[in-house]
């Protein structure tokens, strides 16, 4: 039984996911929610090993559809072993990343397909979809700045993707912002991040008002 | 363009795989045939990186589509990087375990239904099917008790299995045998290694007369 709710963190590099999370994880902790703040690929030990064969730089050779394969086989074990069992105990669960990336990546940004690639993903989820993804929009040249002038993380194989593939991922969000109007929200992450953080707010507040309301009660 | 021939060899723990494997090797050599000989999960660097996550005993949380999805994903890669070149070349492949390892074992075995399996397995290899499948059949006490005694390699997560387990993987070989009676065959692997060699070389033999009398010719 879920009594918590989902939400997963979306977009390119450099658009501030990692910001906006724990701006969002220190709210909650000051409304009194539990959180828990998590990522993929990894957030767990065995998906954090498939993780590092998945970014290793020396795998020149890796197919689009192992990728894809490796992707969903972390998201499946990430997903049993931490996000459901916090959902079920009343968590407020973000996610950076989830299935819209190997959508948007590989299902558009490769080629792979769409279709193709939410098959795989269908056996790896089964019906555990969150119940609002952020999309932090910015385009490449942005983005892509900003990671060169941060130089907080190490460089690794996705960083060294030409830019048309990073404008082609672009394109993938956009296609599945259309198709699911309902849970996808996009928010311009160009902008500073306290308005960011603002507009992000307002539609968790707007969405979840019953779950904060809840809340207060207890 | 496939010009080759791509076996496998599949059955359960302990029906003397390897032993077949290394005497097809050695026959294909002396009539002076381009052959290699392959396992799975593995083969490759990319995919004996991800067997070790598979195979790794203190992954006793792994679950079951998580596994699936890891060998779809070891699969995938060992096929475009050594099989499909081979076969191009015009080698004889000879594959220690391929999907129907998949399908018996965690479609059957473990549950999680064959189709379903089948899905992620035919993203994973599009249409490169093998042209023959030898499945070597043993009964459990028989191929545990070989193990037992043999102690060649260590004792890994899926030799821990339950009897019952090692039973449920045979019957999904019956029910493929069943599936497939033109690509699949069985042969008794109870059979002293000599037997077992001779029953599918008459196989081999009878089905790919012409990949041998060109070579004769040449």
């Amino acid at each position: 039984m879920r009594k918590g709710i989902f939400i997963t963190i979306e977009g390119g590099e450099g658009a501030g996911k990692s910001t906006l999370i724990e701006q969002l994880s220190n709210m909650m902790l000051q409304r009194g929610k539990l959180v828990i703040t998590t990522r993929e690929p990894g957030g767990i030990p065995i998906a954090e090993q498939i993780r590092s064969v998945i970014l290793d730089r020396s795998h020149v050779t890796m197919d689009a559809r192992t990728e894809a394969l490796l992707y969903a086989a972390a998201r499946r074990q990430h997903l049993v072993e931490k996000v459901v069992p916090a959902l079920e105990q009343g968590h407020f669960v973000i996610c950076d990343r989830f299935v819209d990336s190997s959508l948007a990546y590989q299902g558009y940004a490769r080629g792979l397909g769409m279709d193709e690639v939410w098959a795989i993903n269908r056996f790896a989820i089964q019906d555990v979809m969150p119940d609002l993804t952020i999309y932090m929009d910015v385009s490449p040249e942005v983005g892509l700045t900003r990671i060169a002038q941060a130089k907080e993380r190490e460089v690794n194989r996705l960083d060294l993707e030409q830019h048309s593939f990073h404008e082609k991922v672009r394109e993938g969000y956009m296609q599945l912002l259309k198709r699911h109007p309902d849970r996808m929200v996009l928010v311009n992450a160009e902008q500073s991040p306290e308005m960011v953080f603002h507009d992000v707010l307002a539609v968790i507040d707007s969405r979840f008002a019953g779950f904060f309301a809840t809340d207060v009660k207890q």
